[in-house]
């Protein structure tokens, strides 16, 4: 069947030729392509066998320019391995599907420059927002680069949102949503003074990334409230992954530091450190406190189970799409900070030189 | 700086205005935009800055439908929380990355409708190839959806790639890579009743999920090489989550069923069900033996370390980029089949009554 097709100005096949050569209506065609169910196991074969004879697919391209296709949403992260920011991806993925927008995730490794790829990619796709997830590095060059991508962004219609890192300069068109980083950890250090320890290891993220600052501070004005003193031997830094926790604990205790609790600045730290406590023989919490932070779901299975901070990754996911998706043109930038609470389970105790 | 631009036919700015407003080379700004390092910092800078200043954005569009952008691949799971399907998309991310591609992932809660709607637009995009993970319901209309899906990527130039899948009927466009469940499920349970367990417990994931029935398929060939019954009665099915291993398990112990050994179908399941086991006061390996399932990195943090099937996730997803993106168009269709093995930590050990 070789039919003379109609085209558009640019030589395209439209979608009337793909109806006309499948014998359906441009509708029906619509529904095919859209997902917009129910149509028959044959009517989608037929339509999408002449959507194939026709190349159609450079109208299917131009569609997704005019942004007619499925609005699109953006979720980009740093390490696709980290359960905290898995949960926040759940949570976006989740939010955005009940608002009828299709979520993409991009994990970047850390690296800036894919990032702006991506988010280019994503600006001519008109994606009504990007989500950037998790601390960075504050310096003015993030802060320059930031500025231009979100004036990019609403320029194009879309809508830069920050999860979990700090806000940039008044003015720029961001909405950030922080959880507290310096309060849970402030709350979580209390806790442990509040048992008799004096003496806490510090194991922590990349000195340079502000959600390791933010917990890093908290840790320090515990002690200052309680009038103890945090004596520096006793931070050690790393990255917020299990091997480092792991590297780092087997690290102080080669160093024989003197401590009687850990406090862990992720608990996936915490999970690495608790493996290389166990290895040299301590017990915890009869030895040796052990506390996380993020409360992710295995926490609770480490044994003991993992004293932690909550931070609700997956209703923060939720809260960035809600935000963004459903705000008017002119509502002033949104900033807000969520709380966090701290989770009793069973691997804080009293140091062992106070137990009777 | 006010300087008149050239623009397209359709009132854009060109590569070439971009180019004379940086002060580069148009083969610079094609170099910059399109990820073709290396380039300097202050000439990317100069670059980023004329292509805002002019809203080079359409014209980043046009190239974008013409396939000139960034090349993409496409990586799609159901369930972004599950860690050893995040450890294959790191990998997926990493060769990408080094092949000169960028990844986008989307996570569909196992949504047929949405999994549809993002490679509708991966299609539109020109992706590379689209990498579809994880065990699901073999059915007649699972396989004429993806022979479809397979045609329609191969027609627009795009490969269709199955990881942890079966394959498909011969002659479809489609790359094949599967781990070996039934072998490593086989070897996992033949190492308990070589130990001496008769009554092993199973907790396994979905019955429709072909990873799940690899995994059952395995425990049960185990049990017919040794002339073990396999009592119906000790198969459990939840899914592959830490919950359902959780609420499985306390549902064994309620229902008081008789075994010495848990065979989980994942690591996840594991964890949920050791905790269930320290909440009734029993002990892993003492009381009773205990294994997973995917070696993600958390198994050897559980206590006691967990006894579990190495799968290379990160590998998996490392070559089925790798395999997608190198092959010639007249090559054969790709069948690849991965070994795994058994990892031996502290989990398991002869049943209480066979011990002296």
């Amino acid at each position: 069947m070789t039919r003379k097709t109609t085209s558009d100005v640019a030589g395209r096949s439209t979608i009337r030729d793909v109806a006309a050569r499948a014998g359906v209506s441009a509708s029906t065609v619509s529904r095919v392509l859209g997902g917009d169910y129910p149509v028959s196991t044959s009517t989608r074969t037929r339509v999408m066998r002449a959507v194939r004879d026709l190349d159609y697919v450079a109208d299917a391209r131009a569609k997704a320019i005019a942004g007619a296709g499925t609005p699109t949403l953006a979720f980009v992260l740093d390490d696709i391995t980290g359960p905290s920011f898995a949960h926040m991806a759940h949570g976006v993925e989740r939010e955005a599907t009940r608002l009828g927008h299709l979520s993409l995730v991009c994990s970047t490794d850390g690296d800036a420059e894919r990032q702006l790829e991506f988010i280019e990619m994503m600006r001519a796709q008109r994606a009504a927002a990007v989500i950037l997830v998790g601390g960075t590095a504050d310096t003015t060059e993030y802060r320059e680069r930031m500025a231009r991508i979100a004036d990019s962004l609403a320029s194009a219609g879309s809508r830069l949102v920050l999860c979990g890192r700090p806000p940039l300069d008044p003015g720029t068109p961001v909405t950030v949503i922080e959880y507290d980083n310096e309060s849970g950890a402030y709350a979580l250090c209390a806790h442990l003074l509040a048992q008799g320890h004096r003496r806490v290891l510090f194991l922590g993220g990349k000195p340079s990334n502000t959600t390791a600052q933010g917990r890093e501070q908290g840790y320090l004005a515990a002690h200052r409230a309680r009038g103890v003193t945090a004596d520096p031997a006793l931070r050690l830094f790393g990255d917020f992954t299990r091997d480092s926790g792991h590297r780092l604990m087997r690290q102080a205790l080669a160093q024989d530091l003197d401590f009687t609790a850990v406090m862990a600045s992720t608990d996936m730290v915490a999970s690495g450190a608790l493996t290389a406590l166990h290895e040299a023989g301590l017990s915890v919490p009869e030895d040796v406190s052990l506390v996380g932070y993020d409360d992710i779901p295995f926490a609770r299975d480490l044994n003991p189970p993992l004293t932690t901070v909550h931070v609700p990754y997956e209703d923060l996911g939720r809260l960035a799409v809600r935000t963004a998706l459903t705000r008017t043109p002119d509502a002033p930038d949104e900033h807000l900070l969520l709380g966090t609470h701290v989770v009793v389970r069973a691997s804080v105790a009293p140091p062992p030189d106070t137990r009777q």
